[in-house]
């Protein structure tokens, strides 16, 4: 039984604060659509894909940006996206602000979900590795304030066996981090999906120039797919949104890590690739076979400690 | 006090197995020599560059390959590039296979240590990630018996303060693992030297053309030095070595991720970068600030085991 899956990343143009869900919704629909017609039958959509980058201002007051979270998934809102996915047979990753309400403790995260061609929810992942910083930063040509919004993802790196495969989310700056890739490949995974918003110049100035950044952002994905022997698919959120410069470079990478689809645009694009789930069986099995390979008794200073340690002066 | 070093990457043509150690240490310090001229304080050889890369060949008896191995270093052939470097005050990175004899009981490792500019030997590393096989496979096209011929090294990943940075040293197949750099990065590694012996075609087959193993090559080590902010020298043993082609492509890259520095030759081949180690400090302090950054709490399984759990099905 071959296991080939069409897989399209929706990449989206910006969203302007004054957006509605609802004309975002209509967005991702259209978006939805298009890549039924292409025969997907599964999309990804980008990192908080429903509303603006709200992070970019700062509040005193962090509730003042609940109403860019969702209370519930799906909600009012979204149910025509979960409909017509249902309707056309089509899984997809959404990503977007969650607010989790416990018991009258708010916990806000930046999450994404998996849903299958049911239309049912089968897996939730929320962000790992938040960038940026917590208080107003006057040092920087831009605020960028994930760590004061959300706190880190509480749910590790799952996957889930769905659509034939064993797939896997991140989110964003997860997916600069090798240990992010590596936790999903430890665990099998075949297909990783993610969004992200990533400004097109860094906050800390002149060092990095934009080309360097795009070139940044595909250097991690193929890495973290070839080594892991697993496809990815890589959906940006783009253009100038709120007069602030988001990149493009939405891709679909092979398990050998090669750009096997790309955006050419900074607006609402569709791209798409026949990813074959059994291409991620050579890598697993010849030089990234983990069990034959790998020595955890030399890495264990990976997981003992966060920060770094330096040899004496 | 600026950190800036001057570093050559001398990438070795082949060395066939008729060659003696003796000419093979000429070449060896030609190159050094002219590194000197261009101003390099550090020079970085090959994995395996005293020999032909023997674990090519099987043999039942793995002592029949002894005589590839060194038994202690420096020894009398390898002593005149010792006694060079010390004159011209060149610290160097050398591989080799190591014969360590610990009262009778012979280990066999594959080996780099790291000289520093008054020729004393700084540091030593045993190479931890073994590709290959152990036993004779008739079903590749050629063999690989590292994993025959040499023990997983026991030294795990340190570094060492020398030349007014902090090193570190990997080797071959090591590049490919993120955890190699990662457990260099963790102790605030600078620069990463590291030597290889790659075949141009997959022992396996078609399923990975030579472009595509060159890419790997690169990719590896432009995420690696990206994603720990450190500087990497990568070298080769390249050509048609007793008819086996190795690829070349030895390249010095740079702590944003980007190949400064490239060979353009399969011989022997001096590629030279000023390396300012300074240049590291923008991402060990902003995105690849650890500390502030990583989740090790969700790391875990990366140290737990070895091998691969997937979901049920």
């Amino acid at each position: 039984m071959p296991r080939k899956i069409t897989v399209g990343g929706a990449q989206l143009g910006p969203i302007q604060r004054a957006e509605s869900r609802t004309d975002v919704v209509r967005r991702l629909i259209d978006l939805l659509e298009k890549a039924h017609r292409r025969g997907c039958s599964l999309v990804v959509f980008p990192e908080l894909a429903l509303t603006t980058f709200f992070p970019r201002w700062y509040a005193d007051d962090i509730a003042e940006m609940d109403v860019y979270f969702e209370r519930e998934m799906p909600s009012a809102e979204t149910q025509p996206l979960f409909d017509r996915a249902r309707e056309l047979g089509v899984g997809f990753y959404l990503g977007y602000a969650e607010l989790d309400d416990q018991g009258g403790t708010l916990h806000r995260y930046n999450t994404a979900v998996l849903v299958d061609q049911t239309g049912s929810i089968v897996g939730k992942y929320r962000k790992v590795h938040l960038p940026g910083h917590k208080e107003f930063d006057d040092s920087l040509t831009r605020q960028h304030l994930e760590k004061r919004y959300f706190e880190p993802g509480d749910l590790g790196f799952p996957v889930w066996r769905s659509m034939d495969g064993v797939m896997g989310m991140c989110i964003c700056n997860d997916r600069r981090w090798p240990e992010t890739w590596r936790s999903l490949g430890m665990r099998g995974v075949e297909l990783v999906m993610l969004g992200y918003n990533t400004p097109t110049g860094n906050q800390h100035g002149g060092m990095e120039p934009p080309h360097q950044r795009m070139f940044h952002n595909h250097l991690s994905i193929q890495a973290g797919a070839y080594q892991n022997a697993t496809w990815a698919v890589a959906v940006a959120k783009a253009g100038v949104e709120d007069g602030h410069e988001l990149m493009g470079g939405s891709c679909i990478v092979s398990p050998q890590g090669e750009i096997v689809a790309l955006a050419s645009t900074v607006e609402d694009e569709l791209i798409v690739a026949d990813c074959d789930l059994d291409l991620c069986n050579f890598g697993k099995s010849t030089i990234f076979n983990f069990a034959a390979h790998r020595r955890p008794e030399h890495y264990k200073i990976i997981t003992e400690q966060a920060g770094v340690t330096p040899p004496k002066e």
